[in-house]
């Protein structure tokens, strides 16, 4: 990891907050603890996203959520007043779908892959046009017998040769126990879409992504590709798309562990932490091998509006 | 590991049946695998038992199956014909009450525990006298909402100190949610029944109680103290509550890396592998860093029997 050595800078009045905007051309955005928290907007992001879009800066977003599609999240960015296109949105979901098109090369039409998770997954598999299972099956809904399930009575699906799991809050035993016949097979690609452990919402914090991983890893004695922040999977097919110069690229993201060392391994120019989500000043400041500094942080993303007025 | 030097002893013929009899006063089973798999009872398991109990031999019945109270197992027992008292059954939930009680030593009628996991754990915390919440509450069955989970809107019960954890086949979303909620109170004790990765039924290899405690372990950032077999917890509370000789004790079963291990690093005078479960002979024989050596084996518990008629 290429650690940052000098200490983060707090923006905290307009000259650095110019100084900030200055140095970067394209800004990458973590959204949950960042835009918003759960349904509610934090106060001016609308505002700063204009701002940013008035000085011709590019705007891509950056989520490990995987359960909704990237349509889905224009519908919600849009909810909130702010325009943004599909193309300018990568979710862990869609990183994934490239990792099996463009990594595994997968043959849309003839291999399929198996998904444990929400359907923001097999959505942008459809998109590149991979018939996908599992998933939001409502057969998979029922309680599991191994002699009644239709997933294994008619045997498993041969053309399955992938398995992408995420997070999926209709996790249940049936979903777990089939899907670990998938994993048992070692012709089958094992691909996960972010290891978050877990996820803030309305003052808790709940199982993430990783934990329902991690439980399929331990039962198949496998290990996950991982597709998401901080995966360097995701970094190359953004840079790639837009065709970006990195140095002048900044990570803004409310996590450490996951859009920091994103930022910071991948190369980018700079990182701003936002302390509107998981993470503290405190924490921020502190010097450890798990996770870099960032080189900016800021008490939330909307304060660089209010600066720059 | 004690390492077991001398290569494994294959039971062939009538001698050596007399000399493995001969040489213990006390056989510790494991169940599944060894006398029975699933519904199913392997050939001569009454016959075997009943020949053990004629012969003055001690048995005790050591499982790591959470799911069943011993008192369920007696019917289990009676089922195949077999008769055994519930003190002869030693089950991992069990021995999850135990260590409650003796190690952890919460209060009875002040104490109470969450359960992730099956009516076995919750039967025999109640016969020790405490209260357990979780477990399969119906409550539990409906999908997860933080503003209207009943277990999250009041609050989480002050009184839990502990969570038992293990295999639970209605694992969803609302239980793993709440059970982290209690983990991430460092007052509240994390027990796990056992750490098997899997368990074999029908020709398969589902999800084991390990798979979801390490989903549990993964999203709360700690580590359970596992109950079941391998680990001594369970083996000094059998030792204790029979006041036994382990050097005339001799384990059964059919996993090396539960069973032997149990049996070798308690000290035990011998371990025998079945066959009938999920081992093979090249790996009975192999020596590994990860489990011992057992000092016998036989294709099936069954053949003894046979052999010494």
């Amino acid at each position: 990891m290429t650690a940052q050595k000098e200490a983060p800078v707090k923006i905290t009045n307009k000259d650095i907050a110019q100084e900030f905007l200055n140095r970067y051309d394209t800004f990458l955005f973590d959204c949950d603890g960042v835009l918003w928290l759960g349904s509610h907007a934090l106060p001016y992001t609308q505002e700063i996203l204009n701002l940013l879009k008035q000085l011709g800066k590019q705007l891509i977003f950056v989520t490990n959520n995987s359960t909704k599609s990237r349509l889905a999240y224009t519908k919600k960015f849009a909810s909130f007043g702010i325009d943004i296109k599909e193309e300018q949105i990568f979710t862990s979901g869609y990183a994934s779908a490239v990792y099996v098109r463009d990594f595994l090369k997968l043959q849309p039409g003839k291999d399929k892959v198996w998904v444990f998770g929400e359907s923001g997954i097999g959505e942008e598999l459809k998109l590149m046009g991979y018939e996908s299972l599992g998933g939001n099956d409502s057969r998979l809904d029922v309680p599991f017998s191994a002699s009644e399930s239709p997933f294994l009575v008619d045997g498993l699906d041969k053309d399955v040769n992938c398995v992408i799991a995420g997070l999926d809050t209709k996790v249940n035993y049936h979903r777990l126990a089939v899907t670990l016949q998938y994993l048992q097979k070692d012709t089958v690609h094992f691909v996960g879409t972010n290891v978050d452990s877990t996820f803030p919402q309305k003052g808790h914090t709940f199982p993430g992504a990783g934990s329902m991983i991690e439980s399929l890893a331990f039962s198949s004695n496998r290990r996950p590709s991982y597709c998401g922040k901080p995966n360097m999977n995701m970094l190359n097919t953004i840079v790639s798309a837009f065709n970006l110069d990195k140095s002048r690229c900044c990570m803004v993201g409310d996590r450490l562990n996951t859009d920091m060392k994103f930022g910071v391994e991948g190369g980018l120019g700079g990182t701003l932490l936002v302390l509107s989500g998981i993470e503290t000043e405190e924490r921020a400041l502190e010097i450890s091998a798990d996770y870099p500094r960032p080189k900016f942080y800021i008490d939330k993303l909307g304060d660089i509006y209010t600066m720059i007025q």
